[in-house]
């Protein structure tokens, strides 16, 4: 299981400042410290890019380039930024992410397609409701790679997204459990050894004390492992958390012992 | 997943100058350190009783009734102090336990039927080794709740002890893996919910480091609460790795959103 650094996100203080004065510099420090820190790929989020998305979405990825070679998530709705990151990058980055919401298949799926880049798809009907069990999650997963492969992708450019829960709905704690089986079960559902990618820290957006979030993270993210879960999406600046995720790597990693 | 507390064991120096003593005013404030923690049952470990073993064992049996009604597991091979401890506890206790070891059979699993007890079984070879894989440990399961069901006690009272390996063991890695495999196939493979039991501390015993041996412990405890252990035998004042337990019960936890 993979690190990928949700830090670079509008919602940090940080970042939101450094994008509004297009200063790279926090950023640098920001990236390399989740460098060191463990991150293997960098989730860019600039948030809804009411204004200047192309020149926003470049300077970030100019920053991140500047700083290292790992791989980027452009995580944004807005076609226009994300054509523009592609672009910058060769088509060498992950777009995160369509959906079967008519809009995002429209418009978002077709730039992958273009520039031959990996996309995330996430699990949620065309009304961008999350399905709640673990079988019409499953039915989604199904729909979703028929459309993804309709345009023509490889099949290896598909991550799918099951969508953590947030803890704080009616039957969050419910569907946590379902997206265990559906990262279970989507390979053999699918038919190839498809990615799965979770954001970690779905489960406790709302008003949770920092210590009840990173217990949940830290209870749940080695049940995100076991499961199969390819890449967490996460806070990779707390290190207890990634202590947890990289024993789970030893505890889990193929060795000669596996028959 | 209950919490078993592992805490009354010879081995801390607090239990070893008690029982040297026959004082049992530091154990009563150790065990209601573990209630207060959330230890729902408690071990009690004499280590190898090799001088009075019956007032030992009745000692430690009657200084936690002296504070607690918590079920208690008699983890002894000395088949004299079991007697003595089911007998004070009317059979109202968990034998830990026994192995296709012929000694033990012959002489522990009988006690099991004489106090229709609880009895903890290890999945071992009669030669007290490891089985490897899952299968092996498996085909050992089979045959061990034959030799148990032979006497006639009724399945419930047999709880099985995958054995969680050593990491420092050449295959230590694989093995962890493979109980996990072993505790989420035990139910359909014996054709009844058979309870398991797993020690959480084997993981890491040797010479590592306390924060390691905690971030290990709290990697694998969910993974083992995912597969379906039902308990955990820990070091309950390890207050982090119990609310990673804890928090395990709440996200597994079946509510009215489990069609």
């Amino acid at each position: 299981m993979l690190i990928v650094a949700d830090n670079l996100r509008i919602t940090s203080l940080i970042v939101e400042q450094a994008i509004g004065d297009f200063n790279p510099e926090p950023l640098t420090k920001l990236i390399s410290n989740c460098i060191a820190a463990g991150a293997k790929a960098v989730d860019i989020n600039p948030g809804p890019l009411t204004r200047n998305p192309q020149e926003i979405i470049a300077f970030l990825v100019e920053t991140v380039r500047s700083v290292c070679d790992l791989p980027i998530l452009v995580d944004t709705v807005h076609p226009q930024a994300i054509e523009t990151a592609l672009s910058l990058l060769d088509g060498k980055a992950v777009i995160n992410g369509f959906s079967l919401e008519p809009a995002k298949l429209q418009t978002i799926l077709p730039i992958a397609r273009r520039y031959n880049a990996q996309i995330i798809g996430y699990l949620l009907y065309p009304n961008g409701l999350v399905p709640p069990t673990a079988q019409e999650k499953m039915q989604v997963a199904v729909t979703l790679y028929q459309e993804f492969a309709k345009i023509g992708l490889a099949p290896e450019k598909l991550i799918i997204d099951p969508i953590a829960a947030p803890l704080i709905w009616q039957d969050g704690l419910f569907q946590n459990r379902e997206i265990l089986t559906v990262i279970q079960n989507l390979p053999e559902l699918l038919g190839f050894p498809v990615k799965t990618i979770a954001g970690l820290s779905n489960l406790t957006c709302g008003n949770f004390p920092r210590s009840v979030k990173k217990t949940v993270e830290q209870a749940f993210v080695p049940m995100l492992a076991l499961s199969g879960l390819d890449y967490v999406l996460m806070d990779v600046l707390h290190r207890e958390t990634v202590n947890i995720v990289q024993t789970c790597n030893m505890l889990l990693k193929e060795d000669i012992f596996a028959l």
